[in-house]
């Protein structure tokens, strides 16, 4: 065994987490829905969004700005859409919420679209991307991000975030396409983890104030990520932060409240799920064949000097998926000791 | 007047296009509606996307690759979903069909997804994202190119295009906020319109099969397109390129017809619109007040040294727009002459 990395299981991860959100107050069904979230989203790999946001969550419950008891309310209601009010809880529930809701909608009508308002931060946007799937429908859920890291394209006032989309795709006998990505370069998750793991960046990641490359992510605050494809990002950060905030009644722009800096405001964190029914348009099973041979022919093209693969999005994801379910999920030793003294605070059996 | 370039109104040139398009046996009120979306292309400032279109979509009419008569119909439908037959109409009879579907459902369900498949090219984007925005709508676009110019990240072989998205958000007192964009760096249309002005291409924009720069338009056909952030735009094109064709019915991967090399086969061309109504979320003007909000934040962040300005995404459109409304769209010699000479064939009076 790494002396720096230990491994736990799925189940054990989740019970951990489970136990310190009831440690806080949440209702044992709530913290076991929360946990499983969670735990999952460090069982595909993303290692900024999973259990290493808990001393976080658990920071701003003790401090007030977070709601262990929400009650849901659906503020709008129409046959294909809703608006929920979350009543400030953790994002994972308001969303779960969302996702179901748009999935009931949608096996009638075809698509539904459900906004969230009064949320907060939800952990990786492919694990409500993905509900969907195993309803044979696409899922495609777009978030404002908690905390602003982007200028505008040419300024230097970070009033945009990553707001990040995921699209999850089913398909036959490969594993689902599932596209999760930042509107910047790198998430702000990835700087973080950088930090914690005393990585250097890659020149591109982030900006100074004077536009020079910024690799050191104990400097992050120093400067900002930066967009893809330039004004492209810019734009794509810009709708989605409309269409998952300001749509929604939820916060954007300045009002969109720093969640890593401040554990006591509200965020009134927005975001939305879409679920579209494959049923609605096509056979799901020769849909999936279609998508199974759009893979094949992906993989198959031959290779620029120095590549060495193609990969499809949410090939890497399945591969995680499959060894951290059978091997365990690497905790580092620095995260375990975070944890633990988290454990002791909140008097609970520690990972 | 400047010798290589004169100007057209907006009216001359629709019914330019229009007697072009009844020459080619096309109904009269059919002609007349694709003219005014091509022509307002033009006006949009999209110039690879309008007017300059025409000779070739006269050609592939002539070798019977597009049905001058198509008969539309719905294979699929359900209150919020439609997948909509174009029997090889022109795309931009296709999608404008499609749009009043969806902005039909939409304003009962709150939003409509409408597909298209066995339609064709339908200019640009933005022209069907924006339909929805005098309903108080918001409105998504996204198309399968119309030929294959960027290959799966790390790859040669071309299997995707730059499958474009469209999103158009209404404002109260600015322009409504419009993004539309190609998934790679430039749009293939932009290329076109570099080799017809004999312009050079910035670096960034295509890559040579030994993966080096290729700034001379001319030799387009010996490289790629790059995609946007790498592989996270190879991923949108790809995920865009599902929803708007394989999801559809629709041509994608290695079914798309190069439209500018084969005027023959039916390309089955697949494309999406989303319509979402704004009050099925809250109050439209509150929801205008928001953006306009929003939209002076963005314009008040200090500036990146040698940054000139910041812009929002649909602004200079509407510049671009008023300007050509005054004072009418440019039009270079080399492409009147073209028109002109297509005018002589057709048997219509000339631009």
């Amino acid at each position: 065994m790494n002396s720096q990395i230990s491994k736990v299981s799925y189940p054990d991860l989740s019970q951990f987490i489970a136990r310190s959100f009831v440690a806080c107050g949440m209702s044992k069904p709530d913290a076991e829905k929360a946990a499983n979230l969670m735990a999952k989203a460090d069982l595909m790999g993303q290692d900024g969004h999973g259990v290493f946001r808990l001393p976080q969550y658990v920071k701003r419950i003790a401090a007030g700005g977070l709601n262990v008891s929400p009650a849901f309310s659906t503020i709008e209601d129409r046959a294909a859409t809703a608006l929920i009010d979350g009543d400030n809880g953790l994002g994972h529930l308001v969303m779960r919420h969302a996702t179901e809701l748009a999935m009931k909608k949608a096996k009638t009508t075809g698509v539904a679209w459900v906004g969230a308002r009064y949320s907060n931060h939800a952990g990786p946007a492919s694990l409500y991307a993905m509900m969907p799937l195993e309803h044979d429908m696409i899922g495609i859920y777009v978030a404002v991000g908690s905390a602003n890291h982007l200028p505008p394209w040419g300024g230097t006032e970070m009033l945009l975030s990553t707001n990040p989309i995921a699209v999850a795709i089913p398909s036959g006998t490969h594993p689902p396409i599932i596209l999760d990505m930042a509107t910047t370069v790198a998430a702000y998750g990835k700087v973080k983890t950088a930090a914690q793991r005393g990585e250097e960046m890659p020149v591109g990641w982030m900006i100074d104030r004077d536009g020079k490359p910024l690799t050191d992510p104990k400097r992050a605050s120093e400067g900002f990520l930066l967009p893809i494809g330039g004004p492209k990002g810019y734009g794509l950060a810009l709708i989605f932060g409309i269409l998952a905030g300001t749509l929604n009644g939820a916060a954007f722009g300045r009002d969109v409240v720093d969640f890593n800096a401040d554990s006591e405001t509200v965020t009134n964190t927005g975001h939305f799920i879409i679920a579209l029914d494959i049923k609605a348009f096509t056979d799901p099973d020769s849909f999936k064949a279609g998508i199974d041979e759009i893979w094949e022919q992906m993989k198959s093209s031959p290779l620029l000097p120095g590549a060495s693969e193609i990969r499809l999005p949410g090939e890497r994801l399945a591969q995680v998926m499959k060894q951290r379910t059978e091997e365990g999920i690497p905790i580092p030793d620095q995260l375990r000791s975070v944890l633990n003294n988290l454990a002791v605070d909140l008097e609970v059996a520690p990972l």
